[in-house]
């Protein structure tokens, strides 16, 4: 076990070395901004990846992916639906608001923090159809979900269903993209569905700077490049960027990544049983347990957030190690 | 002579080798977003460089860096005074639109792209002090200009004072502040002279992917930790970028990589003379030639942007070969 | 008992004698914009209602008021805390996230969409005090309240405690100000309590296109005269406006004319007991009945709007004609 | 002539009596907001005044009316090219930046405040079409002009064209589109053009409160709609408004009103020949004289405006006496 057995979060880890072999090959100067060779091939490698035609814009954060691809999507006077729990909705500072020029969040409930089309229809269904209320232009899911869970191929087409009746756009923040498709083992075209942009994580996941915006509408990308720049998001130096993208596509290494991850965490998760407030199928644990048992877990140099008052979060990342997770696996057996 | 000698711009240059050390010696995790170790020492070193309490934030890019500062310090119903081709006007898509809520830009006028107390004056003096017109809150200049040009302590003083008098903030866009230092060879503190905040580069000049701004005044820094979040600009592994501004204040090497920019410069320069549209004091030069001689040096692989139908711009980076500046210089007398 | 008994709303009832003659007696032309005499001469008026110094805006709408009100309090990135049902989360299209560029409705529970210095802790408290969540900068409440229920001055002064300690600003949104006032018999200033600025509503009191902002911040008041004007809300023949406010403050007519509708109102609530979903204070009833006795109800000509599926919403005017308010209360008894 | 002679302004002029009698004659209770019967009726009304169909919005303030046509049809991240005198310019307290999210008024120079085709292409044709640079969504002129000039109908089919060519909306703003109307003699339709949309202002020419945003393109109306609400505009007893417009229409009454003003100011033209700075088309002038005759003429109870430190602007209005008219004439003549 390491000294201290780090579980706070995937978002501070290393970077993969794969990565850093890329930005380092970058290095050569090359054409400022998207010009440069890697970010023009970034749309026939996503491509290929999903089986459809995309267009790929990278940024630095997920809340810049999630607020550009939302903002090419609603208008200021509409709103998004999205879960009471999303990323958008708690933990973004606003962003939302500030990208969208004030529109709207409409909070949905649903089982952990996942959406069904009734929990979607629970909120749009009673708003009046008139300028008194704000009425919704799209609707923003997770995949995997807040609480690390992940929605079925089935389940994004019936959301696309709703969508497309309702004549809303559909977002899919996949900041654990790669954790939902590794535990679905299915092809990444079927893990984000019918959406119509795609914000792909990679920061959690090996990369160091770089996020993918993937739009499956042209009209919304053509929108989404004028914001990103208007945003101060498009870096002078973008090919370390494309570098990092290409460096987790090539050879799949987001995959094989997100698979370790999620691996560690079964690892934990069999220890947890009766504790888990939610299926364990990305990369994240929320484990009932007492102020206590967290205490004691801390003893043995466990880091991990208290969640709420009676539980705790373990968050794996792609370089925990196997020894660490056996560790906390044994520790949790042992409370 | 590199195979092509690159005068585009220095904002595709390579990474210094120091900031790519310093990246890689960050990599173990630490506290995410800007809670890191490196990230917490970034106002006491940058307090050490300017001899004044300051606090700083890195964002990736300098326009991000330009409009948190501004929005720091500008109402939404208020306005900011710069040059009508100050890169906030001309290049950043709107960008001060968006982050200052649709305050306005109020151009003036000045030589090579600077300005003096007269020229914000003239823009001032006229507005009414009413609510119809819309009202200036800050003042930004350019250091060095966009056409290189250098402030004196002396001019900035003398803005700041005409920005104290009116009670308007100073903003100072330092995208080549390093250069500005080497030219004057002056303590950076006196580069920057009163400013309330500086957006001081680092991308241009060595840097990968941060830039700082410098607050000198603490509540602008508070509205800017807000902002940046809620601008999808607080990254997730902010001790990379951490890593970057420590790296080129260590042992001065943003000065003396500007210095060897500047020098390049005043090789080609020498070779200029009565071409030189704005006097050389930084990393750029504006040079009066035909098509025909552009056509010529374009042959000789010299690669550079035309400036309108009668010059070019050259710029130098921190890398640019002492060969290639050389062989410019001689292409350039032999026009 | 008129052709129809209109218990719709308010909002659309006649315009009362004396504000047409004030109207009309503002006819001669005056300086523009909020330069005429009546203008000039509001703060005085409104200072002497409210025993203590203020500084009044006239507006168009209601929407307009709260939100100029809240926007001269809460920054960008900034929250306000308000009841779920509030008329500014509910029935303002959004003007909220414009005029407060896309700062955050934080929505709160309370009993008849009043609220609680506990339900405000209930939302504010969870908030972890980082840059990552929207941080609070005001608290909106409504008097009287959505449901036509009256805060007393000591529910007022409690919430007013929680704003001063937790350094937030305090709106009153007081569309129908003037009812709560006839309820309650307590002096104007009494009524509002300690808030920041209050929304005084008199469009739906007898008024036509006035509604009076009146701020106890004088700075907040400097901002929101810049940003009326910045919201097209600055008529360049204010005068018909002020007019409107001085004819509705002479001889009390604001009060008199709540006191009426109040009066209709208890008129109706005598015949409804049980049915009541709310306490009637004010001059709104919410009265549980079936949709077979809402249909009996409209086929005696009377006019309302549904509330759900098992209640009908009764709004008084303060033209309401007591024949009417008198055979409405017959026929829900007869029912 | 009058006790004191008005010229300062047509926009604090006395309302029309038939605007008072269309309002008196709307004061029984009708649908709220636009659901009135006289807002209803607008579109139909209007549409036989243009020859074509379209949809009308009423709203108070001229500022309003420019801007929510704007925000119809440009997006946050584009910009408007307008004269650099445009009242959206120079007289909006910066609404235009709030109502279009920051989006940017692009300056064209233009004699008498008009635009050619080559004054928007001087504007628009150095902007490189890349991310960079604000690129331009909508073009807006002036008719009459701020120093009341006037387009011919070819000069507006050559902007609409170019419009069309780059892909542009037209936007007019019309605050004195009667007086324009007036001076050509032309049907509606063909003073307004091929515009998409026009703010027809009825205030500065007998009206009280309310100007008409008349769109020619129904998408851009379902968007102005939203956003009327959105910005507090939409008054609930529009009816009041809606019965403005239409005794405006009612009997050419906005036609001949401005054919008064007109007159008027032709009456003094005839005293000024070689002092006016511009034709005079419509009702206002715009006349050099030394700051030694401005005293003179207000001696003889003439209230003007200044106009710099040469000129005096006088505007006449639909009610300016014609003893008045001749009046400072004679006295302009006596200088």
């Amino acid at each position: 076990m390491s000294k201290q057995a780090q579980f706070l979060s995937d978002n501070a880890a290393s970077v993969h070395p794969a990565v850093w072999d890329a930005m380092r090959a970058a290095d050569d100067a090359d054409a400022p901004y998207d010009g440069d060779a890697q970010s023009a091939a970034l749309n026939e490698k996503f491509g290929a990846l999903f089986g459809r035609e995309c267009e790929v814009l990278w940024v630095a954060t997920g809340t810049a992916a999630n607020c550009l691809a939302l903002a090419s999507m609603v208008q200021p006077h509409g709103a998004v639906v999205c879960h009471e729990e999303a990323h958008i909705e708690m933990d973004e500072g606003g962003a939302p608001g500030f990208y969208l020029h004030g529109a709207k969040l409409l909070l949905a409930d649903g089982k952990s923090a996942k959406l069904t089309p009734g929990d979607i229809r629970a909120v749009i269904d009673p708003i009046r159809d008139d300028v008194h209320q704000v009425q919704p232009h799209a609707i923003s899911i997770t995949q995997a979900s807040e609480y690390g869970c992940v929605y079925q191929p089935e389940d994004i087409a019936a959301i696309a269903g709703l969508a497309k009746e309702r004549g809303l756009a559909l977002h899919m923040d996949g900041a654990r993209f790669a954790n939902a498709a590794a535990f679905l083992d299915r092809p990444a075209g079927e893990v984000a569905g019918d959406v119509d942009a795609l914000s792909f994580g990679f920061v959690k996941n090996g990369g160091m700077t770089a996020e993918a915006i993937v739009f499956f509408d042209s009209q919304m990308a053509d929108v989404a490049r004028y914001r990103r720049k208007r945003a101060g998001h498009l870096q002078s130096k973008g090919r370390y960027l494309a570098a990092q993208l290409h460096a987790m596509l090539d050879g799949d290494i987001w995959l094989n990544n997100a698979r370790a991850a999620n691996a560690a965490a079964q690892e934990v998760a069999g220890a947890c049983a009766e504790r888990l407030m939610h299926p364990v199928q990305a990369n994240e644990l929320f484990v009932r347990c007492t102020a206590q048992e967290r205490e004691a877990l801390r003893a043995q140099d466990f880091a991990f957030y208290d969640w709420g008052d009676d539980a705790a979060r373990f968050v794996t990342a792609w370089n925990t190690q196997e020894a660490d997770a056996r560790a906390l696996s044994a520790a949790i057996s042992g409370l």
